[in-house]
């Protein structure tokens, strides 16, 4: 990346953790923001890492956000449990729903947490992994504002809410699916626009509701393959904010006062697969799955088939040798956001 | 349907059954699967209605699926179970285990059912139905031998593998997603062919693994959304085959002994919404979400947005009333499959 400062993880973790704690959270909570966030800039999710600092600023001194949240893990059933975030940075609330959700499921066999009133959830591939380190199976569904396309409709009508799941091996790491229920991210529509390039057919919107090609016209995108996405991201609505009584596509089309409000709700599920055999067997059956996928015939030759999650592990081990490249415009709001809350991270 | 018999449910329901007991199914276990089966005749999906009974039949008389199977379900946790389905029809294994997670779920708060070794699961929004008619939110997901591609790879890579989801509503009935992670079904390439009409771009590959928009050549249909999809197919694969130990994909690449045997596992979920809340609060919830997409503007005028399951939901009402058209192929079929097992069911 031209221009480009590298930095290496543990300096920008310190960082992070330094303006989240200047900010006013704990120090612990400062900690897991800044895990949730260098973790995704070391996979190479530039977009949902410390890029996003300066926002979570910007939402704590609007009330948007808290940053001492009065958080509250209720369990609910033997299997399933709530977190109310009250306005919690999201890898704050959605860290606690995970370890929740695993600590129950060694007991339940699978459990489910959900979260109600969260802020910017970061890359949930993230939590999806904390059950895989666990030896577990994880999966993550976010619900948010409307953004994205319903299929046979106009305008932003739901959210490009995403879906991960995490599944562990023995030799090829975690297997991780983190994915949109969008055809393309809105970091890719505004890359395209930078690079003046146009956008894929079918892939967005403009602002009259009508598909385009030009990413400079380009506001909404269409969910991936149709009515499947549109859906998807209808019932993750569904499972995390009707669930907990706490809606956000129902007020946002009824233009409720405070309904474009950002907030978003999660689930989480965490599967014990030592309730259902034994772990190390697990990890082989995934590894000979995972063989079997590497060893397919390539599409065009010389390419390698890839493991969901497999460009993400490999980018994570370069940069967390190398270092992550920060650009220019990121660094400076970086700097403008620590000297917001009273922190000097250099220039 | 021209030249398409019309026959009541009740009638359809009874043929179906008369050939499974004379199988030598259980009068239950036949009545499950004639429920299946004629359930998706009603909602309009014939590919997965009584077009598959002569199959099954082949299926008990080679040995690949039993009648009377020594199917058994086994509590490993509170809200973990399995079904060892021994060969059981699809109907007769995916039924005892929603049936299995509903139960769990009214103590735990969710429940997980995986199902082992069954064949031909039918339509599984059938399944996920199942909870939704408990006031409960209900997920299902199978396995099966690879027939679709891998993002990148050439040939039959994964399998079509499903997802449906069900959500119980007061005014809307069940909003019920039920989707292969396929570009397009293979009986969809199937009514191409018979009709002369091309393929869309990206929905299928010939026999060498190239893509095609030719019906004639099409043998292998491609994942939704690029990677999206067949990382799911693959997840899914982990999340039922390789939980209970029984691989698909793995032994299928390796062309083990019997690894191309027709076979399927799944996971089947219930969520119960009273562990979270208030069961009428949630259904009004439910209601507000679906009216406000019924209420979005479409994308072309005087076409209606339609809700996750609304057009087989319609079909559904109107069969009921005006009966199931069953084209002359299918009665042949039906009809031959029956004089098999030695019953008269008509010409």
């Amino acid at each position: 990346m031209s221009g480009a400062r590298v930095v290496q993880p543990d300096a920008l973790h310190g960082i992070v953790r330094k303006i989240f704690t200047a900010a006013g959270c704990s120090g612990q909570d400062a900690s897991t923001v800044a895990d949730v966030l260098v973790w995704a800039n070391l996979r190479g999710v530039d977009s949902h890492g410390v890029v996003r600092v300066p926002r979570y600023v910007e939402m704590f001194k609007s009330g948007e956000a808290k940053a001492n949240p009065a958080m509250k893990t209720r369990r609910l059933r033997p299997a399933a449990a709530v977190v109310d975030a009250d306005g919690a940075p999201g890898p704050v609330a959605l860290t606690a729903a995970m370890t929740t959700a695993i600590e129950m499921a060694r007991e339940t066999g699978i459990a489910w947490v959900a979260v109600r009133g969260t802020v910017h959830t970061g890359a949930i591939g993230y939590y999806a992994e904390l059950a895989a380190r666990q030896g577990m199976i994880g999966l993550g569904i976010v619900a948010g504002i409307p953004n994205m396309a319903y299929h046979g409709a106009r305008g932003a009508a739901v959210a490009t809410s995403p879906l991960a799941i995490a599944v562990p091996s023995s030799r090829h790491g975690t297997l991780l699916l983190d994915m949109a229920t969008a055809t393309i991210a809105l970091g890719k529509i505004a890359q395209h626009k930078i690079k003046g390039l146009p956008l894929p057919e079918g892939a967005a919107l403009d602002a009259d509701g009508l598909p385009t090609t030009d990413p400079g016209k380009a506001v909404t995108p269409l969910p991936m393959a149709g009515a499947k996405g549109s859906g998807l991201s209808l019932m993750f609505e569904l499972m995390t904010s009707a669930l907990i009584a706490n809606p956000i596509v129902a007020p946002f089309h009824a233009k409720a006062p405070g309904a474009r409000k950002h907030r978003q709700n999660a689930g989480f599920l965490a599967i014990d697969v030592a309730a259902f055999g034994d772990s190390a067997d697990f990890k082989s059956q995934v590894d000979a799955a995972a063989d079997a996928i590497q060893a397919l015939p390539p599409a065009d030759a010389g390419a390698k088939v890839l493991l969901p999650g497999e460009r993400g592990a490999r980018t994570f081990e370069q940069r967390r040798v190398e270092g992550i490249p920060v650009p220019p415009k990121t660094w400076e709001a970086l700097v403008e956001a620590a000297q917001a809350v009273g922190v000097d991270i250099g220039d």
